[in-house]
Parts: C-alpha cells; sequence; structure tokens
C-alpha cells in the first residue's frame, strides 16, 4: 500500500489544492517570491492535506472551507519546518538546500512568520474562526509538549505517561487538528468532529512511536538521519523507556552513562543493543498497533466507503512505513 | 516630560494589567513557568500596552475587552523580541542576558511560539475576531517590510517611497494596531478605530524615523547599540537617502564603498559625517516631525481630556526621546 493509493478518492482536490496553494502565496516583493518559489517546487508527503481532505470527504463532502483549512494547516506545517531548521542548524530538507542554509537565518525565520500570519489571515478573511480555535490549541500544546519533553530529559524523569503526554502535545496535537478541521469544513454534527479528532490524535501517537523505534533500528538512508540520534541528544524515547524500566540494574548504569556528557559510539552502540536485547522495539511496535486500532475502531461509526477503506489504510500506513 | 507624566491617565490599569499579564503566563511545566517568570522580572517600556489602554480610554473607557487586547499585543511583541534576538544572536535584552543566551536557540523559539500562540488563544476564547483580524495582518506587514527591506538593501534601489513602505510595514503596523484594538475594545463607532489606527501608524512612523537618526548621532551608551550600525549592515534609512539624493556625484563614490564588501572605520565615519554635513539628519528630523504633527491632528476629533493630553506628549515623545 502506497500513499498513491490511499488518496486515490482525492485525487482531483489534491491537484486542485496545490494550485489554490501556491496562488494564495503570490506577494509584490521579489525576495520573498523567490523564496516560495524555491520552497514550493519541492512539496512533502502533504500528509495533512491529505487528513484534511480525507477527513471532510468521509463527514459529508469536500468545499470551499476544505481548501482554506488544509492551506491554514499546510501553512502552519511548513513555516514549523523553516523555524526547526534555524534552530536544529540544518542544511538540508527535502532533498535541496534549506531556506536558512541558501539565504540565512534570518530571512528563514521572517518566511515562517509570513507563511504563519498568512494561513491565520486565510482564515481570518473568511471568518473560520473555529479553525483559527482549534489551531491556535494545537500550536499551544506543540510548544508545550517540547519544552515539557527538553524539561525531563534534563531531569531523567520520564516516565511512560508523560512520554504519551509529551508525544500527544508534541505531534498528535496537529494530525488531530487536521481531522477536526476537515470535519468542520463538512458538518455541524460534533459526535463527526470529535471522533476524527480522536482517530488524528491516535494516528499521531502511533506515527510517533514509530519514528522513535526508526531511531533504534532504521537504515540511516531510508530515514534521513543516523540511527542513535535521539540517545546522542539524552532524548529518552518509547523503547528504551521500557527497557529501563524492567531492568532496574542495568538502568543504573545507563542512566550515569547517559547523564555523564556526550556519548562515546560504543555507548551508543551498547544502549541500542540494550533496547533491542530487552525487547523494547517489539514493545513499542506493539503500543504503536494498539494506538492504530483505537484509530480504526473510531472510524466505526462511519459507513463503509472508499474514504473509509483510505483512513483506514492510512492507519496501517502510519506503522509499515519506512521512511 | 517622561513616560511615567503620560501613563498618568491609565495608571491603575496599568498596575492591574501586571497582575493580569503574569497571571496567563502560568502553566503546569516548570522549565516554561522559569523562563517566563525570568522573562516577566524585567518588564520593557510597555509601549504597546499603554497606546492600546490610552486608545480606549479616549475612545470610551477601559474595560475586561481592553485587558485582553493588550495581552495580545504584548505577547505578541515578546514572541517579536525573542525570536529577534535568535536571528541577531544577542546575548542581551534589558539589561539581562536574553532568553537564547541564558538557555538555547531551541528553548529560545519554543518560547516565543507559546506566547504567540498564547496571544492568539486568549484572543480565540474570548471571541475577539476583530482584534485577531487587525494583528495577523499586522504580523504579516512586519515579516513582509523586513523582507521589502533586505530585498531593497540587497540591490540598492532604495527610494524614499519604498523606505516610507518598509517602515509602515515594519514598525508602523503593530502601533497602529495597538491603537485600533484599544478604540475596538471601546467603541463600535469606525471612524474614532480608523482615526486612532491612523495617530498609530503616524506615531509608529515618526518613532522609526527617530531610531533611524539615532544611528547617526547617539551616544552609544544612551541607545545600548553603536552608532553607525544600520550603515555597517548596508541599511540606507532616510538620513542617508537625502544627503544621496542631493548629492549624485557624492552619491556614486559612497555607493560604491557600501557595495565592496565590509566597511572599513573610517569609511563608516566617512559617510556619517557626509550625511550630517549634506543635512541628512535636519531633513529626516523635520520628516518626522511631520508625521508627528499628522498623528495629533488625527486627535481633533476627540475633546479635550486628560488622556487626549497623554496621546498628544506621547507624539512629542517619540521624537524627543533620547533611547
Amino acid at each position: 500500500m502506497t500513499l498513491s493509493d490511499i488518496t486515490l478518492p482525492i485525487k482531483n482536490e489534491l491537484r486542485e489544492f496545490d494550485k489554490f496553494f501556491d496562488e494564495q502565496l503570490k506577494t509584490n516583493i521579489s525576495l520573498l517570491n523567490l523564496v516560495l518559489r524555491y520552497l514550493t517546487s519541492k512539496k512533502g508527503k502533504q500528509i495533512r492535506p491529505i487528513m484534511v481532505f480525507l477527513s471532510a470527504k468521509i463527514s459529508g463532502g469536500i468545499n470551499k472551507r476544505t481548501f482554506i483549512g488544509a492551506s491554514l494547516v499546510e501553512l502552519l506545517h511548513t513555516a514549523t519546518l523553516i523555524h526547526d531548521d534555524v534552530v536544529d542548524e540544518a542544511s538540508e530538507r527535502r532533498g535541496i538546500a534549506s531556506i536558512n542554509a541558501k539565504w540565512n537565518n534570518k530571512i528563514a525565520v521572517l518566511i515562517g512568520d509570513f507563511l504563519l500570519s498568512k494561513g491565520l489571515l486565510i482564515s481570518v478573511e473568511n471568518k473560520e474562526f473555529d479553525f483559527l480555535e482549534v489551531t491556535t490549541k494545537a500550536v499551544k500544546r506543540m510548544s508545550e509538549g517540547e519544552l515539557l519533553s527538553i524539561d525531563k530529559s534534563k531531569r531523567y524523569d520520564l516516565d511512560e505517561e508523560k512520554y504519551f503526554q509529551v508525544i500527544s502535545d508534541k505531534t498528535a496535537s496537529l494530525i488531530a487538528t487536521c481531522c477536526k478541521i476537515g470535519a468542520i469544513s463538512a458538518t455541524n454534527d460534533t459526535n463527526v468532529q470529535n471522533a476524527l479528532e480522536k482517530y488524528g490524535e491516535n494516528i499521531g501517537i502511533a506515527f510517533q512511536i514509530r519514528d522513535d523505534i526508526f531511531d533504534y533500528i532504521s537504515k540511516s538512508s531510508l530515514i534521513g538521519k543516523p540511527v542513535g540520534n535521539d540517545i546522542k541528544e539524552k532524548k529518552i524515547t518509547l523503547p528504551l523507556l521500557y527497557a529501563l524500566k524492567n531492568n532496574p540494574d542495568d538502568a543504573n548504569t545507563i542512566i550515569k552513562m547517559i547523564k555523564k556528557g556526550k556519548l562515546q559510539k560504543n555507548e551508543i552502540k551498547y544502549i541500542i543493543d540494550f533496547v533491542i536485547q530487552k525487547k523494547g522495539i517489539e514493545y513499542a511496535e506493539n503500543k504503536a498497533i494498539e494506538y492504530v486500532n483505537k484509530a480504526k475502531n473510531v472510524l466505526d461509526i462511519f459507513p463503509d466507503t472508499e474514504e473509509k477503506k483510505s483512513l483506514i489504510n492510512f492507519a496501517d500506513f502510519v506503522i509499515i512505513r519506512n521512511s
């Protein structure tokens, strides 16, 4: 199953959206146009607009409001990525030089601000205040989640409950927002809106668990970042959390290792082997499957349609993807 | 005349606002609380809340909505400053270490995002959609103004018309927004709202011209940045623009000097002396006074009150301030 199978029921709308999105980004400032053209030359997987469109379709049908909602989340997401690249001093994004690398930090931050305000403005101008409410809440949760994660990793006192809070806020909140916005654009039925929000939240959690697993087992060429990256940054994720909890003797050694400063290559390998041996990967994989199933169950209220099939397939895609 | 004279008619409300503002910023995340407490320990001049409160008072009276509007602009302004410090790699702000210096870039960007979304959320939750509309437009104008300024300085083709567009968008838009939000909080009369917006726009332009003059004549200790900073960054502002336009022969030499790369100390001194000799400072000062008078004239529609007096005094304060 590929993403293009999943997006089959919304193929035409996604193509229309591409044009709609690029149209929004025309300005009178030549530098801004130059950067925006560069930016839109390489589209990402567009997971977020896909979620908006599928959710709208299953909730009653895609319409003008759906396009506005999809623009809002995609603009917000793009702004976040550009700012992330500044913070992480990343030199590449989607296989081409990042904005900060090709231009500079100042231009990258300003372009991010422009895209964010553009997204908000499109919603304000179309009086889509519900979109604004769910989106703003998500942005707040995203920054809180990241800050909680940094806080916990500084004090080495993360537990499974806090781990799930962090990934819900950091990652799942925006996916949940996409699904809710899609639903809002198509129906006033709050049961439907809440169901799709819940679907998105569960998908988002599974997605992040899968990402955290990649850090232990992926081939670096597939995911684009080397194995052991999280642990190098002292980020303790679910696979390691599980292994530590069930092996308190080893846990002491490992926590000491992480606390003492920069990890050596052999120490990283030691921790990765420990996680694999103590079945941290299996545990995390099972948890991801659990959340995927929760997401699918939420869809029981909908009749069987091709868009429902796509949402179910997307749930599976989240954990079987290999990049 | 000092700022505390100007704020006399809203003294109690400003004190109440301090509490209201800090109250908004309590969270469950200890790292976030730590940074926010640090941040609110040193308040700035609070120009923006002052503008909101005076505008509300002259438009009919300060109320709960005024507090929400003032929080929105102050949160937005604070977020912008924190992000600016990341981009400029600034190590100090308001006499204490900047967030990026005391913590790091990542935390600074996240705190900025948190404050921005918090401001938007307060407005959304209180259904202040008009506030959102004017604010979002201002944010878009601010990023566009900065980008236009970079674009023009790269191509050395700024003229007076573009200079005024840049400073209107970059600086005046947020001051205009503060005044408009204050008015919106107190009256539905769009004449009053538009008048105060115009007052703010003119004040903002005068404010930025004054800032640009400082770069040529201030004592570095007063303004907190060394003289000649703009020109070092190849930023051509009104005093130099005027001197260049009226002295085409010298203009050639100077543009060549700026284009060729990093300016030497003696070259910076040469350009500053040129601007002073060719009366660029006087010209800019007169322009600033022109805009201050435009701002004052807008206030003619209001009866004479102490808050009107304060707004008039504030207009003068903008150009007589020495930091």
